[in-house]
């Protein structure tokens, strides 16, 4: 046997990650309950307490999305896993999908139906602005699309689409509506009942404090039905009693929800094997979601993201975008004149362990992205952020009141004393 | 704001998993060094740790895969998402593709294909055997696919098939030669240069000691010169400087390995968010098994999976399929006539807390499946499974000698201490 591939012994030490605190866009800090639920030893696939936390994982999640839907489940992959497989499953090589693009996500949405094989038409607002009810309805008039699929909240411009009238509109026309809300759901307003939601998708990074890599969506029973005439079952595992539908199979089988819903259901059909560390790790970030409750984590983060970005405000900095719409959990600021952004970003990760973001885009090298959400939707990770920042920015150049930024976040704090 | 979601008060626990001894065909128990190396906290995304700890995890699956391919990177799903990943991204719609199947991933590697747009040719072997090098040549002078596609360890069937003459004729033919060896990467002979594989992708869960969720893979430069015929790059994060490839775009974003290798690599174009959890295990997984050795861990592998096959003969139980072939690290032993194979499981894994495995397709409820695999390829582990098995078919009723498991392997073990 060969031993020429050997690796530098370096590599043969565990890795050890400097500490950090991640207030960026996301990922952020992960809530160290939901690693300590993560560390659990496995239980096998189809052992009676892996079917029971995968039942129960469901019905967390259920809570989390405001919903009753039944089929309410993880798909084990990134949040964009989830979006593929909902574009995938629910619309079929030359149907119509309409997608009001107003930062990248919408984009990305574009992107990932146009290979499902869709007819994609886009509207667009410049990064910074979100649609109207009336123009979202004006172009569902026009295109007549078997879907709606909208972002929530885009983090690449920190701005939530408002939703809440888009339900009734879709009903009206015959139209499945679809929102991806995986930077919003636990840090912003979310009622996919009430709002009459067809499928939503989220991920674990964001508001809800866990890792990327697990997808919790929710479908509806018109999706599930859409979904349901598409049906297949393995070769391999299919037999006589299994009933398949009349519609055109699932382009992909790692997404193929009905597929998806057989394993997470009665059934229990052999599909993936179940990640189950991301199982336990999505299962505790509902958890820790529900015990705080869903309103009360949506008003924290109100609090924090308003403390943080009252407080860059005064620093002397200028906020991004139609302040009426930012989300909660994200801020955007301009890097100010004559200041070096990536210097700034790398002296406060290098010197001070803290990690603000950059952006893409049309807002590459222009503004700084500010999160408070989730495990870091807090109080002292707000008032370090602030310090340090007032710290670098001073000592690159820009003009502030001392202590503008910190004063401000305490006296935001200091009215807003019973909310925490 | 609506309180009408709840949930029942005893979800808000944590979960808190029973203790297993993982003895069936994977996932197994993880070795708790990589639930601990999960459990280190995030860092952020383009962190110069981060990339740092990605780079070294394609170091240490080159190692694993014994193969100096560059893009060796890890796919963010469970072991099927691999698959697909190489499947959808390697083969065009219309393009022939040879699938040899003996077990249940063969169909499985067909399915995939067929929903990637594939003209598949499939050969096939009654489950318990495998190909000649010579059958699987004369079908692709006949079909003269793009790709030849084959499982290396079937896990439903248990056995291995032989791959390292099939890469010389692979190249005699033009063809690009995948595998999945997920089932037996770790614990059985595995050599992606010397034997000329273009692809190859798996899993954790098997003998890499892993929970399933993170998929290595490895292409070979002519499977990278066929990906990037097809480059594309997502708008939002276009700019005039990206090429893009003259081929038809791949039909899934998520599993678009060219776009993955654009993220891993210098470029670092936003892709997906890494799932950084995953990732942690995943280096881990690897780093204990280069740690050991791989071939020292095939050996081990090879010792406490002789010592438990010849334990189960010697307990007057029937061992599955050819025996030449049958892979390290999992066994197939029939259900005595007489006995209820789903009454014996359950006593198993509820009175003594040790899950073996049962069967699907055309072997269900014919024979159980017993994995030495990863952490559990031990000799606590096979011992204690022995003492359980054979106490549980005494009580149902099977006639065996008494003790005659235990003596049989640690009468291997007594053989072959110098191994260990």
């Amino acid at each position: 046997m060969s031993n020429e591939f050997t690796v530098d012994a370096a590599l043969l030490r565990p890795f050890a990650p400097p500490p950090r605190l991640l207030m960026g866009p996301g990922p952020i800090t992960v809530d160290p309950r939901v690693l300590r639920a993560m560390s659990a030893q496995l239980v096998g696939q189809y052992d009676p307490a892996m079917t029971q936390c995968m039942n129960d994982t469901m019905a967390l999640y259920r809570a989390v999305f405001k919903t009753n839907n039944r089929w309410t489940l993880l798909v084990d992959g990134t949040s964009r896993a989830g979006i593929e497989a909902v574009l995938v499953s629910l619309v079929e090589p030359g149907d119509k999908i309409l997608v009001p693009i107003f930062g990248r996500f919408g984009h990305l949405l574009c992107e990932i139906a146009e290979r499902a094989g869709a007819e994609v038409h886009r509207i667009e607002r410049p990064w910074g602005e979100v649609f109207t009810t009336e123009e979202i309805e004006q172009a569902i008039r026009q295109v007549q699309p078997k879907v709606l699929a909208i972002v929530q909240g885009d983090t690449s411009t920190t701005l939530l689409q408002p939703l809440e009238h888009l339900g009734a509109i879709c009903a009206r026309y015959g139209v499945l509506f679809y929102s991806d809300a995986t930077a919003s759901i636990g840090g912003n307003p979310f009622e996919t009942d009430a709002w009459q939601l067809d499928a939503v998708s989220v991920g674990l990074q964001k508001c809800l404090g866990g890792p990327s890599g697990s997808a919790p969506l929710t479908l509806s029973e018109k999706a599930v039905e859409r979904i349901r005439q598409r049906r297949h079952v393995e070769a391999g595992i299919r037999t006589a009693q299994h009933q398949v539908g009349s519609g055109r199979r699932i382009a992909s089988n790692y997404f193929d929800l009905g597929m998806i819903m057989d394993y997470w259901g009665e059934e229990r059909l052999n599909h993936h094997t179940e990640a189950t560390t991301m199982l336990y790790g999505a299962r505790e970030c509902a958890r820790i979601l529900l015990e705080e409750g869903v309103d009360q984590s949506i008003e924290r983060h109100r609090l924090h993201g308003r403390a943080m970005a009252e407080s860059l405000a005064a620093m002397n900095l200028q906020l991004f975008g139609d302040q009426r719409y930012k989300m909660h959990n994200v801020v955007g600021v301009y890097i100010p004149d004559g200041i070096a952004g990536e210097a700034v970003r790398s002296s406060m990760l290098n010197d001070f362990g803290i990690e603000i973001g950059t952006s893409f885009g049309p807002l590459h090298g222009k503004i700084w992205r500010i999160g408070t959400m989730g495990y870091n939707a807090r109080k002292d990770a707000v008032l370090q952020t602030l310090a340090a920042l007032e710290a670098v920015l001073r000592r690159a150049g820009h003009a502030m009141s001392a202590n503008a930024g910190v004063d401000r976040a305490l006296a935001v704090y200091a009215e807003t004393a019973d909310i925490r």
